[in-house]
């Protein structure tokens, strides 16, 4: 429902530029993602869209819908160093599910699950904005799959503790779980040890010796 | 569309039972679910519910639709041992997601993200049918915690390679990722180090030390 004072009409533009913006993206990725193509496909004006939106960057963010700005929250999880980012990661990550700036999460992974173009944006917007910033700070081989490994592990989390509701994952106090998970994150991050090749079945690997 | 040579109607009732069973387990649980409760609520003679189905088990398996049968594949994955278990367990599921046998998985995680009770359903299920016998299998504490970190592992990769689609993870090869991802299943389910309880951050923990 249009909110009273708001210009008749814009609401409506507004959606239509956006649900544009979110196939456009889907399709191009966002490098090659264009204001003038998603204006075309919005049957609008450029400047419209520069005028809702401000940039590419800032419909990009509205078209994905994050509840949260990637710019903010991983340099403050960085901030302490790279020791204990693991714990610090999964703990932020629940607290933030957990609160109210957490609620659209769930329907985030609701229509990525649903949609193929809700996932090629969900996509493009964690491999640039999350995973990049990420990757750049750790100082160790291979880091961009090194953040997708500790993705993984944070989205595998949510599943069922948020929509499978698996016990004791699903009641369990944030810091308890970052305790569980932690580690586990922290070597897919830092270990020196990741990027040893496949498995090698019926030869001792030095990569399992405690 | 029911196939020739089926008796016209027991598609239906066949249907409605599953259907029946569905919200029934769901809402009660495996061990408090009754043939009798399904069959009241699928309106039909509860000894038809026993004719289509044989039993609680089958019915409840059935209703599930999950395309594997964990009192077959567990075992298997269990025979050689706790050593190496996290690779075997990442590269079974993956080889199966990829597999023929695997394409009902993408149309689970849907159906559980989009409903509360095929969620349910789906908990009952692993929690029964696949953790229970994991868990008994490990001789470690919390066997039932462990198996179900995981299970968080493997799902999370899921949730990457076939659903968001995010490299490298998507491409990799079965036994690749295995190679990844294994060592961290395979802390989950046998290092001693998982319980040693909530962070405390400021101090160190000799769990952290490598």
């Amino acid at each position: 429902m249009p909110r009273s004072g708001r210009r008749p009409g814009a609401g409506g533009t507004r959606t239509k530029i956006l649900a544009a913006a979110r196939a456009h993206f889907a399709r191009a990725g966002y490098e090659a993602g264009t204001i003038r193509g998603i204006a075309a496909e919005a049957a609008v004006d450029p400047a419209l869209v520069l005028h809702y939106f401000g940039s590419k960057e800032g419909l990009f963010r509205e078209a994905v819908d994050f509840p949260l700005d990637p710019a903010t929250f991983v340099p403050h999880l960085l901030a302490p160093g790279l020791d204990g980012l693991g714990e610090r990661l999964v703990r932020f990550f629940l607290e933030t599910w957990d609160s109210p700036a957490g609620r659209p999460l769930l329907a985030l992974i609701r229509s990525v699950v649903a949609s193929e173009d809700a996932a090629a944006l969900l996509r493009e917007f964690v491999t640039r904005e999350v995973l990049g910033r990420l990757a750049r700070a750790l100082q160790v081989d291979q880091p961009q799959l090194r953040a997708s490994l500790a993705a993984s592990s944070l989205i595998g989390m949510a599943m069922l503790r948020y929509v499978i509701k698996l016990e004791p994952l699903a009641t369990a106090r944030p810091e308890v779980v970052a305790a569980w998970l932690g580690p586990a994150v922290q070597r897919h991050l830092t270990d020196p040890g990741l990027t040893s090749g496949p498995a090698k079945p019926r030869r001792p690997r030095n990569t399992r010796a405690r």
